[in-house]
């Protein structure tokens, strides 16, 4: 029966490929554009392979290390499993992102004439993207396990796919928005010309950070999100239900019928033409396939006839319903039908800084419900059927991550539509389409980066339970971990401390590298004669390469120094200060990660909103402090914020490495 | 014995207010001005004074309920000292601010002549308030105490301090920094004048704002710290060590020499004519009286013969060198003469984005060693004497409190001389020499910043100690604050959203306000004939005006919303989830409040760098963006920030009001 399950996740995983093959297919058989369309798509293409490449042989050899570390301290199936969690984020990473690349000129071309062919495309580039995460991580997990048989060897596997993910979501968000930052300080303040204007030197750099960070990143985030929080729940299993290895594969089984659900839900997804009704058409969807997990986890768990089967289904609830919650909390702050944008547009108005002051008020207020929320499904699935109840609840917060990840990746193909459009001076009504799409994107992007911060508080959660319960057993006591404790008590201080950190070195890197593109693109303005009259052509690879090289050296510090503090700390402090500093690093991460994915989207959407004619429109003082507050956003929202995420169960999967020598 | 002690402490209040007075009178001997700056200066105490009258109206009707809600559940002794509480504080602010006012004009008329001159005249105003707050601290809590002998009821003393302390920091601050952005959006950037021009309708609001915002709000908060410190350490000494009075006794014993100590050493503040040398002139005062502090100390815990009294020592060494550290890194980041704030600087060449992303990172960053020092602090203290180790440490951080009020309240009366100076017309070498007071008022301000979150981290976590040990004591079983408990964690979370909230309502407030000011200084400029010329008078009362009945609408939600969240969650997921509360506003409330009053003070001098000359120097595009900055984090530094240190006492003292309604 329970092996059955494990093969049974397995096949979903390859229908969940072949489903993404399938797309595909369908969107090579659209017509991919002009020649000048088609150039430019080639320019981006190799920008983003060339960094990926290098990004993957500078995270290869940190990675090779620790490989050897793991393989002499920790056995070698451990390693090998680190291996795959590795290879698993990596390959999602590399066939999100070229999917995107290649999509994103086909929607652009469809855009000159439907918005709902242009919609569909995007829609099928996301899901390609969807489904290959999904299917990774559900190969990954149940073949290795069946493979081994062995779980704490997935621990591996889950360090594998964070520490890649931390280092992957990071340096493509310093390239991404120090792109984006510099490419738009210089081309739209400083010389004026539109976004995503040929004449800039930075604009194809900046079209390659789309790809290597909202889209490289973000899939190799999600598969990390993925695998973990199934690995978390399955090692609760283990832990808690140590004769009932039915416990263990409970989450393999609900993961496969998410899965399946989250493919027959993709079908859901409606458009026409009204550009208004994007979203809606979207979400439905996520309601379809939401639906189906929930009647099949119903059918599933009574099958299974395990004691108080049905407070496990009510746990599965509350992980839905949280998921669809923070959808929709996420929504009303980053979307322009709302309060929030219209304040921050409004505020606008009287400059730079009370944009700033605005946005920056709304960012901490946007904390405010997702916590209630976390809290109350904490309460709710832990009194429902303990930590297990918790885990189940996150495992079922995933049944949505394939349609969850497709919206996220509608994202940056919308957004490099749009940059195609304009470089390739398509008509004014075809830009007009795909800024429709395109400001869509920015909120599913925001929509995913709270759905994956919430998830990853529950599997976190998860994950210090595996630990604590860990410590128990290998140390023969119980180990409490106080707040009365002033071990306990400077843990969370010091995990408190680690997003700090790591978000201000993150934003420093996003400035630092931002400086020398600046300095890159303003020296082609300067010295290469006839680039502002159009008669000359920019030197593109020249900014690609300077970006580059930057954001690799930027990632390494922040990605390995809170791993370090956290190690070094417990070896110093014991076991109890680290107990804290995964509690710690959960809670200011929490608040850290949605405050700036949140309030970067409803910057970003606040100066759409204007640039749609309110509060004078393009051009005006209004939009100039609007971009400014964009720009603050950028890095807040697509480099620091959304990395956070993997940083903090990256710190989580850790302890459970090391909770061998703590005792 | 300990009756001696309470009667010392008594009589040191009194020299510390004497010695207030003696200062005061050295102050009122030193010339007042022209006739031009005297009636400037009166237009500032008239608004100061009617802004005052009716803030501490409402602030009054709002603690008239409460003192009848605790006179009715616990007793007319603890309201009696709630009371006490609320009237301290609102003195403090009072005559804090009023002392203020006054040395203001007679700081810039010695500006005149002599820049010694005019830092004494600052020093000594600064010190009429510090040690007024000083001797009404330890009158008030030895005073009470020894009519009463009721140590519980001191829990209400010090509820009445905080609670009116959270009012008048965010009253105030909202008030300051909503007149300070609307004079200066509306003045520097869209009329191109100066910064206290006297033709900007907002000017007189903005002095007044210096007043009623850093002064009397800065006092009032100071009391608070003061008076809650030292009566969480009474308290553990109450409830650990029941048969030994001494315990009790023993922080109003050290309090009173430090008070001494402070008296002292403040002669040893020096300054001569070279303007670069201020701050090492301010800190001599410091570190002599933390050197004689010491020594006092040593002597009475070695007479005292307390069992281990070597070890209190200790602790308290280490709670004066936090405070040291503390000033030593808060300077290092708010400096002119450091990395950081230069920075921030060399990053507004780039543009108004790229200063906020500078600044955003280095306030992140700013939290790292505080929190790393205070945690170390917590361990070394709590390992020398157990949570009395810690409460000794906090006392002993106190004992620089005289002084930190001092460097203080130079700030503003630096500021508001700068002010009248430039109003006044005085001469460009006048305007210089105040200019390098505000500077340095700009670090003193943020240092005491960083020394108050400091001294609430330890403070806070005392109380938190008195809670769980009085919970112990009434429920009769102790309880555990376990990171695995869900309510513990949820506890932590709701706990972190407090300085969330708060600071986000805080800031929308400011936003707000200083909306409503751009309005009418827009309307004035625009229909009083002659205005920009020059001819004609602006209507400075009808900004002060509203500017006082927006921030008294404004500071009602934000400073009740966190208190009533507290009191329903205690309740309705009972005691344990209120034991999370405690810590997690501690956690978060320390990283926002550093991060907030660090990063403002560091874009404040970041503009100022630039108008020294540097990056081209004043008007230009660098100075723009960093004008933006600066106004960016005046609602961070001067109005959430700082009011996040009374919070976090707030919402700990609640908690020992409500225990006995939890068991």
């Amino acid at each position: 029966m329970t092996i059955n399950i494990a093969v049974f996740s397995l096949i979903v995983g390859v229908i969940s490929i072949l489903f993404a093959i399938f797309w595909l297919v369908k969107i090579r058989k659209s017509p991919s554009g002009t020649k000048e369309m088609l150039e430019i798509n080639q320019a981006v293409d190799i920008g983003s392979r060339a960094y990926l490449k290098r990004q993957y042989q500078v995270i290869g050899l940190v990675g090779f290390i620790i490989f050897f570390i793991l393989f002499f301290a920790l056995g070698k199936i451990l390693a090998l499993g680190f291996l795959i969690g590795a290879l698993g984020s990596a390959i999602a990473g590399y066939f999100g992102m070229l999917n995107s690349v290649k999509t994103s000129v086909r929607t652009a071309e469809a855009a000159k004439t439907s918005l709902s062919q242009a919609f569909k495309l995007a829609f099928y580039g996301g899901g390609v993207t969807g489904f290959l995460v999904m299917g990774l991580g559900l190969i990954a997990v149940s073949g290795f396990f069946l493979l081994t048989g062995n779980i704490e060897s997935l621990i591996g596997l889950g360090f594998g796919g964070s520490l890649i993910s931390v280092f992957a979501r990071l340096g493509g968000g310093i390239y991404t928005k120090a792109a984006d930052v510099g490419a738009d300080l210089v081309g739209k303040i400083e010389k004026n010309i539109p976004e995503d204007d040929p004449r800039n030197p930075g604009v194809i750099a900046d079209n390659v950070g789309d790809n290597v960070g909202d889209c490289a990143g973000m899939a190799a985030d999600l598969f990390e999100t993925y695998v973990v929080t199934l690995i978390g729940a399955m090692l609760v299993g283990h832990l808690f239900f140590e004769s009932e290895p039915i416990f263990v594969f409970l989450p393999l089984l609900l993961a496969g019928l998410a899965g399946l659900a989250s493919i027959i839900g993709s079908f859901f997804a409606r458009i026409g033409e009204d550009s208004s009704k994007i979203m809606r058409g979207l979400y439905y969807s996520l309601f379809a396939s939401s639906a189906i997990s929930l009647i099949l986890f119903y059918f599933a768990l009574k099958f299974l006839a395990i004691e108080n089967w049905f407070n496990l289904f009510l746990a599965s609830l509350v992980g839905i319903s949280i998921a669809l919650l923070m959808v929709f909390i996420t929504d009303y702050f980053t979307s322009k039908n709302f309060w929030p944008v219209r304040m921050i547009a409004r505020s606008s108005e009287q400059g730079h800084a009370t944009n700033i002051i605005a946005g920056l008020s709304i960012s901490m207020l946007a904390t405010i419900f997702p916590i209630i929320l976390i809290s109350l499904g904490i309460v709710a699935s832990f009194s429902l059927f303990g930590l297990y109840g918790v885990a189940t609840s996150a495992v079922a917060m995933l049944s949505m991550a394939g349609l969850i990840i497709t919206l996220d990746a509608f994202g940056p193909i919308t957004d490099n539509a749009g940059g195609i459009s304009e470089m390739a001076h398509l008509s004014e009504e075809t830009r007009k389409r795909t800024d429709a799409l395109d400001s869509v994107g920015n909120t599913t992007k925001a929509v995913t980066k709270g759905y994956a911060i919430a998830s990853a508080g529950l599997a976190a959660l998860v994950l210090f339970g595996d630990y604590a319960v860990s410590l128990e057993k290998l140390g023969g006591k119980k180990i409490l971990f106080e707040l009365n404790d002033p071990l306990v008590l400077i843990g969370l201080f010091f995990g408190a401390m680690l997003p700090y950190i790591f978000g201000s070195l993150a934003m420093l890197s996003v400035s630092r590298t931002a400086g020398k593109i600046v300095e890159e693109i303003r020296r082609q303005f300067r010295e290469i004669k006839g680039l502002m009259e159009g008669t000359a052509k920019p030197d593109y690879s020249r900014t690609v390469d300077i970006a580059t090289k930057a954001a690799l050296r930027e990632m390494i510090l922040p990605s390995l120094l809170p791993i370090l503090i956290t190690i070094v700390a417990a070896f110093v402090f014991g076991p109890k200060t680290l107990g804290g500093i995964l509690i710690g690093v959960i809670i200011s991460g929490l608040f850290l990660a949605i405050s700036m994915t949140t309030g970067g989207g409803a910057w970003d959407n606040a100066k759409k909103y204007i640039e749609d004619g309110n509060h004078g429109g393009k051009g005006l003082f209004a939009h100039q402090a609007a971009v400014t507050g964009d720009t603050v956003g950028d890095p807040y929202k697509d480099t620091a914020g959304p990395a956070i995420n993997p940083l903090i169960k990256v710190i989580n999967v850790i302890a459970l490495l090391i909770v061998g020598f703590l005792v």
